[in-house]
């Protein structure tokens, strides 16, 4: 059996497929373009049933051609339109994501942007930093970076304040938990509301049960404290969300149809006080309406971990003080990673197993 | 009626005052070096029966002596080690302070540095600004500051982890909501466990109730959701904190028994891969030996909102990569100030009318 692997990921992530006595695959290292362009590298997969393919590497038609015995192709990502799903489909190749693991990691940086550019932490840090230009006479020395005052260095709490979520999926209904522990009122938007089937909503007993007890060996199952979320936050259209919102976050999957659905028209119907938070997909936001209302004080500021044309940025974005950049790393923590690594030797196991109905499979 | 002014305040925040008729105060700029140092400019406010004074700004004995009319030291702030007590005592002096307002706000500061740490936020940013020193050729075109990747900028994620808090008074308790919506495990060391009266013990379903419906026109009460927190975080002795937690926030207040609590010792019992985060007092800690801790890989990275010679830092830690650094801002939010301004108005209306059981008197 051969499993061919797109990129280099954690080896032990993938203990699970060792212990299958799997151990025996392919590793090939991606382009540096993270795209297929054919190629010798190619060779030594040609014989892969399985492909391990990264959500930021792109397999198009013609790499597919090269693998005749290809089967499954087992994604490492939530999205997984880095995938040919045309090409799959005509040759019945089927094709899994990681769901579950992306949801608490990438939940939670998008709250750490948000309080991140609500509390300035990057922009007082950078600022402290600065004082190194003017360092003390010896290492052994005191510096002095910035007066500190009691009217000086003013934010903005979170507390008390209104979180809007377009995109209450699990890692909206997940950033939802985190702010109402923090004392924000959260409002939503879908194309329609939530429903959350009757016996599904937990008591106020078992919801708090699961947020304490989390197994610490394993990530838990979210979606019984997701319907309580549900059952607190508000839903309401879209004019509302935009102009109620003190802190508005994109968690939405990206589809033509939500191409910029915050552009210049729906920044000017938001506050001037307000924040935008993007950790889903870059092309959400028009980013050149989004630098011009940075600049010209139609919102606060923003907090954004995607970009319309990654890794490009619009280099404005880099001189504006009121804004907090990360580069794509909402699931990008170690724990989740091999998380990710866990959910994909997963799939693998219940496709060899040919207990489909266990697989994370969106086509 | 002459009220005085240590330091310029937000007028908005003594609304309260203006209504009572108070509006005829007299507002004294503070010296540069937020201290007393007499001369000319305390003339205007010798008759003065009340002081306004602010946490940063030292009141010392000789100050008050300029002041015969002197009978209430409303101090703006949960600290009052600005004020000297003893003097006070003699004098029959009463002095109150500002407990609530500060809780909220500090809370979701050493939440922000514990998250923005973990995350790498302040890093990231800081590293993707970096880009600019080697811009694009023109205004619109885009730039590529750093490389983006699967496995590249990994971090760390809170959800799951064991988060130590040393100090378990409000701040703390506050703190511990937040991280238990997280995803978090909780301990905590006091000198002793907190004892939550019984009959204070709410229903689960009352401190949902409170979570949710954070009344948006003025500060809750917390005390409630606080019993819950208790009932749920476990307490442990100072050494189990120390070498179980991946995460270990100060919480506590300063006073000279636990002048550098963390040292080099404790710093040598926690994990390598500990993160602690200081939002309480600089003192609290020993400087050099984090430090050193630091640069060794005792542990993995620090988060500090206080110093121990404010506003001096040590030098080094402005060169740490591991290290996220804010200007001693934990209750500096414009809606805590304004509420803690609203705290002094209601002390000083309640000492006008002779209520002083609604007052909160710290001496």
């Amino acid at each position: 059996m051969t499993i061919a692997f797109t990129t280099e990921l954690p080896r032990e992530g993938f203990q699970r497929l060792v212990e299958r006595g799997l151990g025996d695959w392919s590793l090939v290292k991606p382009h540096p373009t993270s795209a297929y362009r054919g190629g010798e590298e190619m060779e030594e997969w040609q014989e892969a049933e399985i492909l391990v393919s990264t959500f930021d590497y792109r397999v198009p038609r013609e790499m597919m051609e090269t693998m005749p015995n290809l089967r499954l192709i087992a994604n490492f990502g939530a999205g997984y339109n880095n995938i040919d799903l045309s090409a799959c489909r005509e040759r019945g190749i089927i094709v899994t994501n990681t769901p579950q693991p992306v949801v608490e990691p990438t939940a939670e940086l998008a709250f750490a942007l948000m309080i991140d550019v609500a509390r300035r932490v990057s922009e007082f840090d950078r600022e402290i930093r600065k004082g190194l230009s003017n360092p003390p006479r010896n290492g052994d020395e005191l510096c002095y970076p910035i007066p500190f005052g009691v009217m000086r260095h003013l934010s903005h709490s979170l507390y008390g304040k209104t979180l809007g979520i377009i995109g209450m999926g699990r890692i909206g209904q997940s950033l939802a938990r985190r702010a109402i522990a923090s004392g924000m009122r959260v409002i939503y938007h879908n194309r329609k509301p939530v429903e959350v089937p009757r016996d599904k909503v937990p008591s106020t007993k078992d919801w708090r049960a699961e947020v304490i007890e989390v197994p610490r060996d394993k990530v838990p199952s979210t979606k019984d404290w997701l319907a309580e979320v549900i059952r607190q936050a508000e839903y309401v259209d879209f004019q509302t969300i935009l102009q109620d919102s003190d802190y508005l976050s994109l968690n939405l999957p990206y589809t033509p149809e939500v191409h910029h659905i915050i552009g210049k028209p729906e920044l000017g119907m938001m506050k001037r006080s307000a924040y935008l938070i993007n950790t889903a997909r870059g092309a959400h936001v028009d980013e050149k309406a989004l630098v011009e209302a940075l600049q010209n004080g139609i919102i606060a500021g923003a907090a954004l971990d995607v970009y319309e044309n990654e890794p490009a940025i619009h280099p404005e974005l880099l001189r504006l003080p009121n804004v907090v950049l990360s580069p794509h790393t909402g699931t990008g923590t170690w724990e989740g990673r091999i998380a990710m690594c866990e959910n994909v030797c997963d799939n693998i196991i219940a496709y060899l197993d040919g207990r489909t109905e266990e697989m994370d499979i969106v086509m």
